[in-house]
């Protein structure tokens, strides 16, 4: 019998339907050694087997006394108590003390038997076996009785806790050395596809590295989970049954990164509803991305198929495969630690009717989170790997608006945002001078998102970074400066670089000029709507005065330097306008014009150590040595 | 010679010796697998080998085309071009595609030679070696170009970043399978003193169970360190010189957790002046707890001696070890992940002149957090293991007054925060109650602090718990209900209990009603103010009028029921009141009054999931049996 799925089904009932075959019972227990039982889930309530500390315990150094006997005692009219022994800490005094008696007592020892009370050492004059006592005490005074910390039967840990080096602190004190926990559960991964490649190998013309196994096995060991790689298999029929049929009933859950290809998808769905009852659950999800998921149990072993873009791979996984893995491991599904609020700012679309991941950036500042989309999005490889987490937009949603309060899902827990964010232009010193700034500080972080320079010197104005590179130039051909102008906005001096038009290697279509652009033989790509490089371009445009739609390839842009020096070499662009850095052996370069590339900071931000450490770094004589020895980059002075 | 230190050092001072001569140069560095790099901090910045991905690449299934030759394709006007071969997704085509010519692709696989386009097999009719193709596509269309996600010689990861699954899948692109990253520091650890006892072993008299160094050695691997547990030495000076000796050279840094006796410190200081040059550094700290803390450095080694008492020593570890212990392993020092902002409700008095360290418990509510001080203090075990973190309070500050906004530091960035929290009257049944809510609902965490009924009024009214256990009788016999007249609160009705005398067992004083209590040769224990047994006494003796000034022991107070039924058993104690459960046989009971034990909770967090499940395992059937069972408890009806 075949199963026809004629609709995609939503994440909800995509849920409901999975977890109906695949009920995530807790997994079995193992008893461990307390410092193996880090970061372990505990499988039983631990009740204490004796109080803590175990006996009346002094408190201070002094003697253990009878209360009753210092009635009265004041420094001109002091108590006269026998001494009849010492007792130290790890020791315990074998006799009794009676009225009139005392022993001698050191921080941490056990009361005597019939002393209530410790006198302090300071209040107390020894003379061989007479100890004269100028101070009353009263009972109890400097004991500290036997179960103050943890009354024996008391239920110290309760069941299910992730426990942590604060719980096995506790456990340690009750004497309790092993701890039975929750088993992790197994997963085995699976990559399949003929285009992909084992990382470390020699990548083959058309073939593609494994990200999904790397990326999905760390995340199941963040998640408590064991991974089990079991390699890459070929994109055929039998080879993709072995291998899904040797792992039924030895993990709790495989996964199957698939390949891109169409036939792929058919072929699994295919292999999972015949191996074993009942077989195909769910084929297609309302997601994106993600669509192409499969989900299916087979005996009692469940196999998801994951889409083989990454991007997708890895909304699918965050989706069913994490709650699932907690779920097994006994941990809370919901981790509030991990979910950040922040406020979106600028318009995200989604599509109608499939509920949506949108990888984003975070920034940290001042208390409030703001959160970017990652460039990208799901056909690019390492979107969702290079966001610090992602917004689910529901079914029924076509947009966030901005100034939108939206929860962040972090993609780890760990991870740690930048000290300095920087957004603006980009730029090869810059990363140059990012690398040079963690050397000297090694305390701080920065990270830099490429937005062009518009867009870096908006979110400076808005507070939502620290930092701008940029290099705008105005039509009274002054740099960057002019922007400041009646802001609370100031610039830090950075350096020149070299702009102009880069072309194929020997020039063959021979273009020199701007106005080269206007050729009918000349193909150019642009850089992005906001970026500096195209502010210069239409600034040269318009002193000559020519109209943007003589241009071929004038609406084609790229986002950096380093995508439009590539895309010169493509056969299908001819110029290009950028810094000459980018440019190598195999391009030559038309030089334009010096710029000055500057930056912009917000004078809230100004003087934190953070920034201060940075403008350092940009200031100090190894950053103008990186600057001397980068190609189209000059020191300005 | 003999250093003498009469005053202790600052904590900043004492951090600038110690690092003066203990400086954490980085470690070396040591290359792993890429699965095994997960939570290290990589030592190189990594540029990228290759393109991500490495070829222009298909993003539709359809035909790779040159996009000039499908100008003015439409649905009536089909362009026809001939079908030259086909590449799927791991191959590549040997041809090149020239003008009329297309080439079969799909999603996936590299773009042929020649073709600057992919259009969608939507658009496309095949009949044959003829493809109809009935829509336009600009070059560049459905291509993702190569370098689009990571260009060739990009930085991708910058040195000192901690690895989490995220960045391990960047470098998994790139085809890298081993990182270089920072070597682990390793940390010896030795505890010291003649009454610690290893767990795990049977408690001999007068003994206490080492827990210094399960929670500094668990820590440590928290901070990504590696511990090593050297045991325990003998409070004997040559045993100490002789393991401290065999550490040098060995470790990163030694931990010697020492015993609380007076001589122990005195011991340690001359060993670790006398081993090696420089010696001792500091002795005697400004912070509370943690004064007896002695820094030395011996040769290269820096050895820390830890005051014995936990809270001390862990107050002490996380000050100057785990920032050590984090510059050694290349991590950020003020990780503000840990810190979270909280409100300060009550005021919290401090030592001026002393640095001081309060462990607090965390209460998180609407995105509120509140703190409060953990009951027990330095000299309590394990305050410090059970608080969620700690304030600190600086020297020159001697209070933080109530609706104080503070940092609280949290002892492991693990540390989950109960779904409800519970703030009251301390009960037996309480604690079962939420054994059983756990068993239910895994999902959900709860936590109960004890601070009578009273307290637990008034932090529901506050909205800083979710839920208090109270039980408060007024002036007119009635229970509770009358405390929410004119609020937002609700009651939820629980259970009743047996409130008593609880005296030795045979009653040798003959005590059978509250009118006892002022006899001479009766000596009772109170309860804390605010406590519903304290207030259900105060009622009793305004009844039949007693003065409170009649009764000896009435303003010495315990906790706890646990807490009074165990003084009761000591022999300076007769008698307390207090619920039947916590009797035993050692003890007996003489009833007074059945009490009411009910919930209160604000009714602004009545309908929430977590206290629906609350709710539930109160009313369920289970928990009617565990009542049934429990001496002195009863179902209510």
């Amino acid at each position: 019998m075949r199963k026809i799925f004629r609709d995609l089904t939503s994440v909800k009932e995509a849920r409901k339907i999975f977890y109906q075959y695949a009920d995530p019972k807790k997994l079995g227990t193992e008893k461990v050694e307390l410092l193996k039982a880090l970061d372990r889930v505990i499988s039983n309530d631990i009740y204490s087997p004796g109080n803590v500390p175990p006996f009346d315990r002094g408190s201070m150094d002094g003697f253990a006394v009878i209360a009753a006997d210092l009635a009265g005692a004041e420094e001109d009219k002091p108590v006269k108590l026998r001494n009849i022994g010492e007792v130290r800490a790890g020791y315990v005094f074998e006799g009794v003390v009676e009225r009139g008696s005392c022993v001698e007592i050191s921080t941490g020892a056990p009361l005597p038997t019939g002393a209530d009370s410790v006198v302090m050492v300071e209040y107390t004059d020894r003379d061989a076996d007479v100890v004269s006592i100028t101070r009353m005490v009263t009972p109890g005074e400097n004991v500290v009785a036997a179960g103050t910390d943890i009354q024996k039967g008391e239920r110290v840990i309760v069941k299910n806790t992730l426990l942590t080096s604060r719980e096995l602190g506790v456990i340690a004190a009750m004497g309790i050395s092993e701890v039975e926990v929750i088993k992790k559960p197994s997963i085995a991964i699976f990559s399949s596809g003929d285009e992909v490649m084992e990382i470390g190998s020699e990548l083959k013309p058309g073939k593609l590295y494994d990200i999904n196994s790397t990326a999905i096995a760390s995340n199941i060991i963040e998640q408590g989970g064991v991974p089990e790689y079991l390699g890459i298999i070929p994109d055929q029929y039998e080879a993709i049954e072995n291998a899904l049929r040797s792992t039924l009933g030895k993990y709790e859950l495989v996964l199957i990164s698939g390949g891109t290809s169409a036939g792929m998808g058919d072929m699994l769905y295919e292999i999972i509803d015949s191996l074993e009852r009942p077989g195909l659950l769910v084929h297609g999800i309302k997601v994106k991305p993600g669509k192409p998921t499969i989900l299916g149990v087979c005996g009692t072993t469940p196999i998801i198929g994951l889409p083989g873009y990454p991007a997708s791979a890895l909304s699918i996984y965050k989706l069913f495969v994490v709650p699932y893995i907690r779920k097994l491991a006994g941990l809370q599904v919901e981790d509030t630690d991990e979910q950040i609020t922040a406020t979106v700012k600028q318009r995200i679309r989604s599509v109608m009717g499939r509920h949506e991941f949108k990888p984003m950036n975070l920034i940290h500042i001042a208390d409030e989170y703001t959160a970017y989309p990652v460039p990208g999005g799901s056909g690019a490889i390492t979107s969702i790997a290079l966001a610090d987490g992602f917004v689910e937009i529901p079914e029924n949603t076509s947009f966030i608006l901005p100034n939108t309060e939206v929860k962040i899902s972090l993609f780890s827990k760990n991870i740690k945002l930048p000290d300095i964010q920087i957004i603006g232009s980009h730029c090869v010193a810059l990363a140059r001078l990012q690398t040079l700034f963690t050397e000297k500080y090694p305390q701080f972080t920065s990270r830099s998102i490429s937005v062009g320079s518009t867009g870096g010197v908006a979110s400076v104005r808005r507070g939502e970074c620290h930092v701008a590179g940029i290099h705008v130039l105005n039509e009274n051909g002054i740099y960057n400066s002019w922007l400041i102008e009646n802001t609370d906005m100031r610039i830090i001096k950075g350096y020149n670089r070299n702009q102009g038009l880069i072309v194929k290697k020997g020039n063959p279509k021979q273009i020199f000029t701007v106005k080269d652009l206007t050729r009918d033989d000349v193909r150019m790509i642009n850089r992005n709507p906001g970026s500096g490089t195209r502010i210069l371009l239409d600034l040269f445009l318009d002193k000559i005065g020519i109209e943007r739609t003589n241009i071929d390839g004038y609406d084609n842009f790229v986002r950096s330097h380093s995508s439009a020096a590539q895309a010169v070499k493509s056969p299908h662009v001819d110029v290009a306008l950028g810094i000459e850095n980018v440019t190598d052996n195999d391009l030559d370069f038309i030089m334009l014009r010096e710029e000055e590339y500057d930056f912009l900071i917000s004078s809230r931000y100004e003087n934190t150590d953070a920034i201060d450490a940075f403008i350092s770094t940009l200031r100090s004589d190894e950053f103008k040595e990186i600057l001397a020895s980068l190609r189209g980059y000059s020191v300005r002075d």
